[in-house]
């Protein structure tokens, strides 16, 4: 009998606007290496596949490339992983119908796949995080913006050309304010670390006896949560209102997909035990009876989940492919 | 070769707060028979069923019951399909934890299927209405409230509890209108036949020169619709304040579950010519790029869908299921 860990061996990248990060991962989810490059965001794909492939050397240093099952890469969208193919990455130059997986594969002789960041996410706590065992749950991101992914009936949802789980992108407030989008109201312009970043530089503008004030132009999401759990009252305001925010969206997710569990990661989520009173109120008292006791957790593998959740992408190729249906009509 | 038609016939039941409707189905989704009663609504299960029984023998006089596959009842919810138990209708008296099925099958000595109304009425316009051959759509239905049915990569979107696809429910502005269910905001308190009559009642009221002027509290979506055709400035105002509404939650649902089709049925369906191009141009406008293709379209079936969509519950049952997985957690 195999351990997990013998199940083999893969590389996860998490390619971001900011940061490409890779890990190598093991049969039972754990990162035995790990690197990370600042993203070459002006020098186009090439540069960036360069970028990938040094950061696959340096995590399996002293190891050959046979004794890996693969690379799995995890992406912002629009993407067609099916395909292999970056549609479009709006942050990097260049990135237009970028076939990702081709290169890939050719520049390191490995099986390569590619992802959409916030379904890599899911399936990383899907496999070793929050979400094991379970065959109905949401992930939700939260930090620049809001993504996701949707595991249902045990399955990945994917939708029509992949695109099912855009939940940052669900207007909840029509009048509210504009996203990045263009359009007002999305829950990702309320409720995003950027959003709470920009409310809380308005408030603190006005209130000076609060430890935000002295921060100016700098404040972001990760102050106001530090700020709270001193106890400083227009912080712990703050969170209470993107508690009450992000509760709006969760309720809708719990609605319309019926997860055993939300997952909640991202950058803001590493306050999550301050917001986490505030969303299990809102589920509490505005859910549906029947999904009220549904509940609603940080993510387990915390930043990690994308590069776990890629690398068992080629881990367990089988499970998560998506499916040849769903491709775009 | 068999003909669809030759493949088999069968009884759907549509139980509704008003009326329980019956129709004699063959395999090819046409209505060879229909009869309706007025939903015994306080004599308890008991008296519905014998309704329910009386049914079936009208639908299907001169027919033995052994030349019918059986009989599929769509129910609203909340209720446990694949137990075949009702676990409760708000608007019947005494509909708590009825176990229909087994109650129906002893009656009838025929299968019988249950299914929520908003799945029944999505399964009945894949199979033979404005959803057939799609892998992804979603079926929403606009009249008392706002319910619905997902097909997601294929399948029936179940979840947890069988619970997945209360769209209604999905907050699109937190300060809204209060919803029957107690909440702010809920698509369906903004949205719904039930909605747009109350705004019409208050606006009417205050605008003598319209048509609408004349029905006092008896105005509702119905006559909206019909003075629109007619000109009618309040009710054309109305009827592009109903689109936008509609607009927002449908650009939610193309968002959330990627769908290839949405397909809109229910008494505000009837309408929907005349709301068409309002959504058209939210979801052109406000839906992200790869979303804006994506048809809106009317339902097929008009108001038939629950009762073909019951029936062919039991012409092929396989495909239609509730999951084992998707039991409550």
């Amino acid at each position: 009998m195999t351990s997990p860990a013998q199940e083999g061996l893969a590389v996860g990248i998490d390619l971001g606007g900011t940061q490409v990060r890779a890990a190598l991962v093991d049969g039972s989810g754990q990162v035995l290496a790990r690197a990370a490059q600042r993203t070459d965001a002006v020098g186009g794909p090439y540069a960036v596949l360069q970028q990938i492939q040094q950061l696959v050397a340096e995590t399996t240093q002293g190891m050959a490339y046979r004794d890996l099952r693969g690379v799995g890469v995890s992406a912002p969208g629009p993407l067609d992983a099916q395909a292999g193919v970056i549609l479009g990455i709006p942050t990097l130059a260049g990135w237009v119908d970028v076939p990702l997986v081709a290169w890939l594969q050719q520049a390191l002789g490995l099986p390569v796949t590619l992802e959409n960041d916030g379904i890599a996410a899911a399936i990383g706590e899907w496999r070793f995080g929050a979400g094991r065992g379970l065959s109905d749950f949401v992930y939700v991101t939260v930090s620049t913006g809001i993504g996701g992914g949707v595991i249902a009936d045990g399955r990945v949802l994917r939708g029509r050309g992949q695109l099912a789980g855009h939940i940052g992108h669900m207007t909840i407030a029509p009048d509210g304010a504009v996203c990045s989008c263009g359009n007002p109201g999305c829950w990702e312009a309320q409720a995003s670390g950027t959003a709470l970043g920009q409310i809380a530089r308005q408030r603190a503008a006005s209130t000076p006896g609060s430890l935000l004030a002295a921060y100016g132009e700098t404040l972001s999401a990760r102050e106001v949560m530090a700020a709270a759990r001193t106890g400083d009252t227009l912080a712990l305001e703050l969170v209470e209102h993107e508690a009450h925010l992000l509760g709006i969206g969760i309720v809708n997710l719990l609605h319309l997909y019926s997860p055993q569990t939300v997952v909640v990661g991202g950058g803001v989520a590493q306050g999550f035990d301050l917001l986490q009173p505030g969303i299990d109120q809102h589920v509490r008292t505005r859910a549906l009876p029947p999904f009220r006791c549904v509940p609603v957790v940080a993510a387990q593998l915390g930043q990690n989940s994308g590069l776990v959740g890629a690398a068992s992408l080629v881990l367990a190729q089988e499970a998560h492919r998506p499916l040849a249906h769903a491709l775009p009509a």
